[in-house]
């Protein structure tokens, strides 16, 4: 495994999808309650999967309510009026299905996977808990406890993920992407049952909602289930426009630095505030998805090269980028430096290394070479329809279109070198960066 | 004048008050709206004050809306159904007075200085614009205009004050003391006036009200006064309590560093995150209101003596605390270096003199003359009835009693050289702090 860090990096608490697009056929409406539905179809084997996704996530908590939103996913699979407790998974599992739950920034979902002919069993069952679930004070008090011990575990006993949480709050000044997904601790500790069921109320109604329907499903079939299930919900005619704080001009670059002796193997990560892919306005953010595979997407990536291969600096040197966000996001480097080799040296290095490449341009053979990987990376996912179902999703709780996720494709394809370095001097504005170096020892 | 920096350290943006305590005759009672009500006797001069404090500031503020407190200060001077636009003003000027308004982190006031015989007028004028304020689009816009003229001046064309902000921001991970009291200027243009009216509706009520009247006036009379001009106003019900986001462990200190080309001295500031005075228990903030006066107050203070006199280091080295808060607060330092000394020497100096200080103790003689000194400031600050207003008002709404108030010499005088030292333990904990390093040419 090349990359050493791969769950504390992640901005999703469950659930992440792939990363290819579709060639499946896209039918898509929305309902009179204003519930849109995406229908993937792929008739290779016999599944459906549902996914629903609340354009609601992390990012849209109340001040002081930090990790509401995925509170509230973990109370979705209590009972609801109609199906007792635990009711839903046993149900879908009986079904021979699998289902799931993920919270992010920007979104909470929900997903069952079954075959295809049992589609409108878990339907019926989610449409039901969009509106009928039961949230007593003893369910509240037992997913607190779950929620916190699920904190315990990926947060507060890994000093990678506390350093990640302290670096992201340094990072973003004013917006809320600067608050962990999961909530701080002191606030998980306090949300009561009043404010998880008012969120609940706001948020989880078909006019906030995106159901999306994929494999071996017939569209005509899928709408009329639709209707039955979810047509009548009620919408939320309040429903407010999802308005986050923005982030104020950035003055002066931001360092911390922490040690923690669990920490076998010093490193530091240098995150900068990014643009976003915007609906119909992708092509910067695409140029950024290539510019972080180009940097430090593998061991043929400049990075890797300069600091690894070359400079017998680092033992590993990679980038990353994630443009699926509704506000801006982040661009970010992690440079582990090998035994012997300090922490300042290795960001030195870094920067000297970034300076160069802003320098001397993009190599041609390289962008072909990552263009040709992605483009791989794509056709090889497609094969996976949970992927597809997933990016759809996502994408469209992002602020995207349909057409937008599929256009990707080919945006990324026409990204050229002068693309990627102009994109490359406007998001490596040390302004706009946190640098966290974090090590086992006292750094002097 | 020793500080140099008055004005970008400040966290009120209109006037601030003294630091003295009274040894007037206080009287207070709460209207039946729940409106308080403290009157402080002082017949040496035939004048009034009338301030009214509201329990909001800028922390209370809705995410998003940074600055709508103090924009809507701005539109408390403009007019009212009975009083037209300006009206306000002129009245309390053809009265012979003078009349401002006031908005800081926990609060925002309102007060007017006339002669003793003509407070009643302001206080029908004060009770009129509670209720009665008009508040039309143009109002808005044309405040709006001043409110951003006003950040000019203040912010954004002052580095310092730039630079205070980003500190700020970088010391609080979630809290909103983190944001600025004017607002950032992307928020406060997009402010509308449903949501300054919103604001207006739910926090201007008496029972979030406390009115402060001072001078040579009688109780029982303002009593009457009080009862005929706020006694009818309607509480607002839904009224809140006041809940800010509050602090996460901080596990690792963060630094920043900026230029500027207007920046003539480079200097060096240190914030930490700090207790504050909280209702019948004072003592240990009271120790950190005399540690820092021991480390930065003056010239025998140990920073002074150790880095300007002594060590040669820097043109000046001070600390600050402002105990008065509703949440955690703020301890700092600010060292400017003498021209030759690299900020990166001065803050290794001052950390080694912190040390030594921790561990070497308090000395006695040093801790009489600072408590001499704040009692003199005391005594004199009873002189000034605008000031002892002030200090219950800021109490008040900071959480504090009456009680608290007056007990507060006593407690600071209370204080001994272990407290200092407990204090200044637990206060001075790198992992809370932010430090900021601001020059006129590139650091290397």
């Amino acid at each position: 495994m090349r990359r050493l860090f791969p769950i504390w990096l992640s901005l999703v608490i469950a659930t992440a999808g792939g990363t290819a697009l579709s060639k499946q056929e896209i039918t898509s409406f929305t309902l009179e309650n204003g519930m849109d539905v995406v229908i993937v179809e792929d008739h290779r084997a016999p599944v459906a999967i549902q996914m629903i996704w609340y354009k609601v996530g992390a990012a849209d908590e109340p001040a002081g309510q930090s990790g509401i939103a995925h509170f509230l996913e973990h109370l979705m699979f209590r009972g609801t009026e109609l199906h007792g407790l635990g009711e839903f998974q046993r149900t879908v599992q009986l079904l021979g299905g699998s289902d799931n739950g993920f919270t992010s920034r920007d979104f909470t979902g929900y997903n069952q996977r079954v075959a295809a002919d049992r589609l409108e069993k878990v339907m019926e069952l989610e449409a039901d808990r969009m509106t009928g679930l039961l949230m007593t004070e003893e369910d509240v008090e037992v997913e607190r406890q779950v929620v916190l011990e699920e904190r315990n575990e990926r947060t507060d006993s890994n000093p990678h993920a506390l350093f990640s949480e302290q670096r992201n709050a340094a990072l973003y000044l004013n917006h809320p992407y600067g608050i962990p997904v999961i909530g701080w601790r002191h606030e998980i500790a306090e949300i009561n049952r009043e404010e998880l069921f008012e969120f609940y109320r706001s948020h989880y109604v078909p006019n906030n909602a995106t159901l999306v329907i994929a494999g071996d499903v017939e569209p005509d079939l899928v709408r009329e289930l639709a209707m039955k299930h979810y047509g009548d919900l009620v919408p939320n005619p309040n429903l407010k426009e999802r308005m986050r704080p923005q982030e104020p001009p950035h003055l002066a670059p931001r360092r911390l630095s922490a040690t923690d002796p669990r920490v076998a193997q010093p490193y530091l990560v240098r995150l900068y505030l990014a643009p976003e892919r915007n609906p119909g306005e992708q092509k910067n953010a695409a140029a950024l998805e290539i510019l972080a595979e180009i940097l430090g997407g593998g061991v043929t990536s400049v990075l890797s090269r300069k600091l690894e291969i070359e400079g017998k600096i680092a033992v590993q040197a990679s980038a990353f980028y994630n443009g699926l966000a509704l506000d801006r996001t982040t661009f970010g480097f992690i440079v582990v430096p090998v035994e012997g080799i300090e922490l300042e040296e290795a960001e030195i290095a870094l920067d000297q290394v970034l300076k160069e490449f802003l320098e001397s341009g993009v190599d041609e053979d390289q962008l072909n070479r990552v263009k040709t990987q992605i483009r791989a990376a794509w056709i090889y996912g497609q094969d996976d329809v949970y992927n597809q179902a997933y990016r759809y999703g996502q994408a469209l709780t992002a602020g995207l279109s349909i057409e937008d996720v599929q256009a990707w494709p080919e945006i990324l394809q026409s990204v050229t070198g002068e693309d990627v370095i102009s994109a490359a001097v406007d998001v490596l504005e040390i302004k706009n960066s946190v640098t966290g170096w974090l090590s086992g020892e006292e750094i002097e």
